[in-house]
């Protein structure tokens, strides 16, 4: 941690500064400038709140320069992680997981009718929303229970294992019981409480990136998850938010190559509710695969003008395969299979 | 609504969208143009799903007329609401609301202490966090019902309401008992789960905006509390994540007049969050109360420096008192007390 | 266009609104609402300024439905346009144009040098700046006239057309005799004075996307030069300015799906700026190739350390080539070649 | 100057990092932490390239500690610059410098109109636009030189200095003659090329924020026009892009207190461009007085809903005088006078 003092900060307050971090256990170095001075500290600073040490009126700035994040680093665990999702493998060099099915679960038939055809295109796990987080309390909730059940059948059906979120730590149960990957959506990206939660689960997290969330930021969700000792998380960039309006969010795609220098944890791609709209899901998915995504989680619906919600961004089980069948040839060229 | 299709819609597609609008007890006019055909729909369209409708390919874009919120809205309650917390009224032509008080309560001496001195420079609030969402786990995470139960003991000394923030269902009823307006933090703003909750709650909602949302998303969860029966929703505005690095957040004070257009609810500024800097706070202050602000909410710390959390924006008390003071004459000028 | 109503406007105020617009030459439908009024307006709506209309005080919103550009618009040209620049052609079916070359010029033998590893490793364009714009008026400002006669002599040695930023008026001679294809660099966007000028030149032109401009401003910005005249407009993507810290900006790949949609032009990816990390560079631009671009646009530097300007984004010769072996790769996949 | 290397850099790489800035006359402090090694680097940083330096790959960050800018900086100009516009003075403790006028320039008979009815509501600058930097190709671009003559007659007529916008080197002789400050527009702020020829210019300079330009690149455009010789330098405010859709702009009043912490120049505020409507111009402008800001700069239009550009923005004359007589109670309650 560097901590930089104004001009004029008198000796005495100097001297303070260096007394209180070295009451600490860290070294300091101070490094004097001809407008300002600095410390250099060494030791673990991993506790040392910077916003704190900033209130200090003679504090100019204070920069921090290791990660705070431990479990999910890179420098502290060189291999990938491959996440096991009830058979399905995500991560590491195994195959690119393409993950299809509606944006919100309608019911048995239809679900069942969907796993087929995301297994048939090639998918190997199935989506689907029960609990539905919506900007208006006028709109569709999802279906709850019976919801998940549904898809319950759906996995009989064809075997594909079960992703859906999680929106409550009152449904923990239900989840651990019946759903195979935990989605945390991007809303509660920072609630920490139900992270805190997820972190006690037996199952896999799927951890989508705040609306406006850094990658420092999403890096250490994950690691609420990891510290409480659920360490099989993937991440998934699902677009942020920017001034642009012809998308619904923008996909930020440079995640894949950051997340894989500063995490040894896989990352999937969500191309629908980035763009928002089908037209662009090919592209955005060919993309993603071809700069090392790990997995590709895509909306997929037999009937999208009257799907319940998102019918705009889905693609229909014909034009899913086609794209998983691009997707499959990119990824021989990079080196994965799909 | 309005929707418009592109160039080159068959006429029975047109014909088709029609009858299913007619179907839901709406009625339609066609404007022909020379590029787009343009529908209109009159009626009761919140229920409609936009994106629904923007799934049909013929579909080129989907605008909405009218606010997709009723309760919040102006339109249908004119008279500025105004929220009683605890006796002290905020909205409407009352006094500017000052709450002060730590980031973070650390012990029961200093909390009175503080609440002593929030009362002396005019405040007539405390603020205080005991469950504290923290981007690190490792980070302090407040004393919980100790923080709480610390808070109470500082009401009792000096009789001002108390404030803070609530991160999880399961201490509603802790809440409902102890405090005086419940904080749902940025971080939990589209907590959908938690909101539906606090909509079963008698005490008033201090309800800040999220790091990255639109002020119509922001009176949508107004909404969504409203719409569980509990209308007393107060605004906080703490600033919007942006590019710029030389503040924590943009404190965007045109909510202020934005607000009072849209919404009958009541609107209260948190400089100090929204800069990350207590030598910004006096200046965004007077800003807030100049704009037409019902409150600020400021933190206050005895000892910044050391301070367990936040310390680089809080004030001293002293400080606090004469930014008050000053406050208080630019409310007298725009036609408040404080 | 549609135009809005508040609540509550008088019948003669919206037979105001009527008649205006009619004189004007428009057909204008009425369609009454509950809370609102709504009018249609068709025929020719470009010359419509929205804010002028905005302004009645009676009005709520004003909402354009067709597009406000016509000779970039793909409604009114289906086909690619195909743009020649010195004999290599861009966009359509072509081959994938690969543009390499330094930041900043730094003298006639490195330009040379780099030229020839840029043309090995696979590339059909030089790039280099000699005329630079940057941040702080203390830094290497480029080489100037000179920097361009040096990458005249590349060109000569190669065989390779030359792209280079043109940033003032003034120099516009200079580049219609030397310069290839004329780069307006993304601060100048929007610098209408220069796009105008920029209309009248016979070069083809490489217009980047500004900081944060919208799609829809950067092709009103092509639309510009091309209603001055100059038709050959190659859009290039480098980044947009949003929250993240970890990379300098963030690239917006869902722009290639878009503009392919709505423009006839072709597109160019900058990794190199957009990333502001050589490490990233790679990752993207696979993705860049496999979502449909037209070309891509990297910085090469035969030894980044100590280039004068931008060495963390350039790419080593050796590095290029292996980016652009695989890129072709890709490329054969989307069915273009490389 | 703050170097980190990554872990496990080589001995011999660490030393010749050290060797290299010590050739340039830096002196260099090593700190050796647990996963990092520090340098810090006294002496004049300022020609050291940030990204130059970032290209080494051992390197992992780098952080500049004292601010890249000079002539602009309160470190080395404690006292507040006071500009003196054609007798009118802005900055440090002089009346608060209130700037009205139209959007674009229409006619001299309006301009003399407005004019008057500026000075007569205490205004005491009249602005408007002759060139004007629009979107699109197809709207008024402005009435040029005659629209500057018009606005010379309405000082002729009311004594009232005059503020407009150039947007080319090749009307700077006009502009030394007649304009009385100088615009430099939101989408010109970096167009280095014009501000260097600003720099040599007599007259002061009015600088706005580009849209999504930070607060030290701000200071650096600033920084060019001072290093060219031209310090009368006044900052303008005009709001910030950002997600939010209800306002054109995100208005960021914090600048205020942050420009007089780092610089010694006035700022003046405008918020009419950036809210984009005139129903929140009022709020703003007691906002920006309240915050300390040294002007204001409004639009202000007989007939705003027949001006040529940008009517929803601006003020009616007498509404114009409302604003006027609250800004200067709120002005005296600062300190100021207006």
């Amino acid at each position: 941690m560097i901590i930089s003092t104004k001009r004029g900060t008198p000796q005495e307050e100097l001297q303070k500064i260096v007394a209180e971090f070295e009451a600490q256990g860290l070294e300091v170095t101070l490094i004097r400038g001809t407008d300002y001075n600095v410390f250099g500290l060494v030791g673990d600073t991993t506790k040392i709140n910077e916003k704190v040490v900033a209130a200090n009126p003679w504090v100019d700035s204070v920069t921090r320069v290791s990660a705070p994040y431990k479990k999910a680093n890179r420098l502290f665990h060189e291999a990938d992680t491959v996440v096991d999702v009830a058979g399905v493998k995500v991560g590491g060099r195994e195959k690119v997981a393409v993950i299809g099915g509606p944006c919100s679960i309608e019911c048995e038939e239809s679900t069942v009718e969907i796993a087929r055809a995301v297994k048939a295109a090639g998918g190997c796990m199935l989506r689907g929303g029960a609990y539905k987080p919506r900007t208006s309390p006028y709109a569709f909730q999802g279906l709850g229970t019976e919801g998940i059940l549904d898809m319950v059948k759906a996995r009989e059906a064809t075997g594909l294992p079960i992703v859906s979120e999680l929106m409550s730590e009152e449904r923990i149960d239900e989840f651990e019981e019946y759903v195979d990957l935990v989605q945390i959506g991007a809303r509660n990206m920072q609630n920490f409480q139900l992270l805190k939660a997820v972190g006690k689960m037996k199952k896999p997290v799927l951890l989508k990136r705040g609306l406006a969330n850094t990658i420092e930021e999403w890096i250490m969700s994950a690691e609420y998850i990891m510290a409480g000792g659920n360490e099989k998380v993937i991440f998934c960039e699902r677009g942020i938010r920017t001034f642009e309006k012809y998308t619904r969010n923008t996909l930020d795609l440079s995640v894949i190559p950051i997340l894989k220098e500063k995490t040894h944890l896989p990352i999937v791609i969500d191309p629908s509710h980035a763009t928002g709209n089908w037209r662009y899901v090919e592209a955005m998915s060919l993309a993603a695969v071809a700069a090392g995504a790990d997995g590709l989680i895509i909306e997929v619906h037999a009937d999208p003008e009257h799907a319940w919600s998102d019918g705009a961004q889905s693609l229909k089980p014909q034009k899913f395969a086609e794209v998983i069948a691009k997707c499959r040839e990119v990824a021989r060229v990079v080196g994965r299979d799909l």
